[in-house]
């Protein structure tokens, strides 16, 4: 059986995934819904450590990277600044009691105008770049913040975020819509009507929103129809958004197949064909990457 | 004293207003928060008893609207179709147990295409209309589900709904941003900014809103910036959306102060000069003209 050398962690606000690791080989996966958005920083190390079990033995070194680098994370990363590779801003060491335990956060990405800030996906960019070293063009993270960013020579170049996935789950579960959508299913042609319709015209999202409420009273719109047209209405209004990103360019989207699917359909009704890449792998490559970072510096 | 003719009342999803009324004036109010969402159908007759405790003696009329006469309510009041009279839906009579009670709900007000309906709001505008018999033009209801209707000859000719307010309250508490809007304060600037942002590029709401979240980590964005930013960009897109039906026109704002002043100061700055008037009393003359229809059909 082979080693465990080092564990993958990506601790996001709402989950939390770990991989034992050989090398760049998974040998296992765990995860738990301990994301650090329920966490104080005194509480980060035993929920790692209840995670691991008796599956840590010896004193391994941990990588992680998402929010536990935030401000109210494990220990505070730094951003570095676009443009910049993936991981310009190295890791910081995170405080920890057990002696069998070294745990290093990569940092995130910000840009300064406009505003914005990621964590985690860079280490998702990072494995991406190590895979396909001589990319150009658009790498697009699906998720409850969605980005969209430009990859030249290696570097991030600029990036946008979109609260597509968090205003979706926000809509679904906390106003009227929530009785139009209880149900299973998705309609296809729903979906691509709403991307089409928010994509041309974005600013009748507000309206099209409750147009899902009064289409279900009175004309009996289905679950299935209304989830789908919600998605579309939503990931339209993104694409319009990005469009300077996306429009002629190589596109990959990195997610989940429950949650890139929808972004890879939408941009192909635009034409556009993009290539759809493993989260996960994309992840532990990328944690992989900034554990060089580590042992490079110690030596 | 005067006397206790009927009962006003209000019932909307989470509130429950009512009014005793001599004629048109009112004698004394009460609320609560039993909307009718948290109500089942033998829940109503119970609820508004406790809400008039004593103040009920004898046999009293009850007038009410709002989302008590969905479908879910106490009892469902159809719709009627645009073009039509506020109030052209009549009044349904709730079952009840308690002999000093009768209860009628307003009818609602629904459009066939686009697909839109109104319960409540038609009350209002029929107390707008009660009020100003001659209005030619638009009235807008700000709100969780903010209205515009298009005024002509004592008719609503069109109408269109915007989820505006349920977005604001579910992006304040169920997102990210809710880390950047903890606080109190208001400021006018960067609500005017965000408005003419979204007027003149809706499509920039997702990426500005996650923008907010950015500024405040980067940038120290404080919680009054963020919330007036917040808000003006949501309303900035629905006015963008409801152009067809403000522009050029004479616009009424109906709502409360805290409601409305926003959207008259955002039509302002288009400068267009807004009426704003008051909630309440077009919701008691509403109800007053609704009243009539009742004993108008009896006699």
């Amino acid at each position: 059986m082979k080693e465990l050398d080092w564990i993958a962690v990506d601790w996001g606000t709402s989950h939390l995934r770990l991989w034992g690791m050989s090398g760049d080989q998974p040998l296992w996966q765990a995860q738990s819904a301990d994301g650090m958005g329920g966490l104080d920083r005194a509480g980060f190390e035993p929920t790692l450590l209840r995670a691991l079990g008796t599956r840590l033995q010896g004193p391994t070194p941990v990588i992680a990277c998402g929010m536990v680098g935030a401000r109210q994370g494990w220990a505070e990363a730094g951003y570095a600044a676009v443009p910049c590779v993936p991981l310009a801003a190295g890791l910081t060491q995170a405080q920890t009691d057990d002696p069998r335990l070294t745990v290093h956060i990569a940092g995130g990405v910000k840009q300064n105008s406009p505003a914005d800030v990621m964590r985690g996906e860079e280490t998702q960019i990072a494995g991406f770049l190590a895979l396909n070293p001589g990319f150009d063009g658009i790498v697009c993270l699906p998720g409850s913040h969605s980005k969209w960013a430009e990859i030249s020579a290696g570097e991030i170049v600029s990036f946008r975020t979109f609260m597509t996935g968090e205003m979706f789950a926000a809509l679904c579960r906390h106003t009227v819509l929530r009785h139009s959508l209880d149900g299973e299913g998705w309609d296809a042609p729903s979906f691509a009507e709403a991307v089409s319709e928010t994509l041309s015209r974005p600013e009748r999202m507000a309206s099209a929103l409750f147009g899902i409420r009064a289409e279900a009273l009175l004309n009996d719109l289905g679950p299935a129809q209304a989830r789908a047209r919600l998605s579309g209405l939503l990931i339209g209004a993104e694409l319009a958004a990005a469009r300077p990103y996306w429009l002629g360019r190589d596109v990959a989207v990195i997610g989940s197949d429950a949650v890139a699917a929808p972004y890879v359909t939408a941009l192909g009704l635009q034409g556009l064909s993009a290539i759809q890449t493993d989260n996960d792998a994309m992840v532990l490559k990328g944690l992989a990457r900034a554990r060089a970072l580590v042992t490079e510096t110690k030596h």
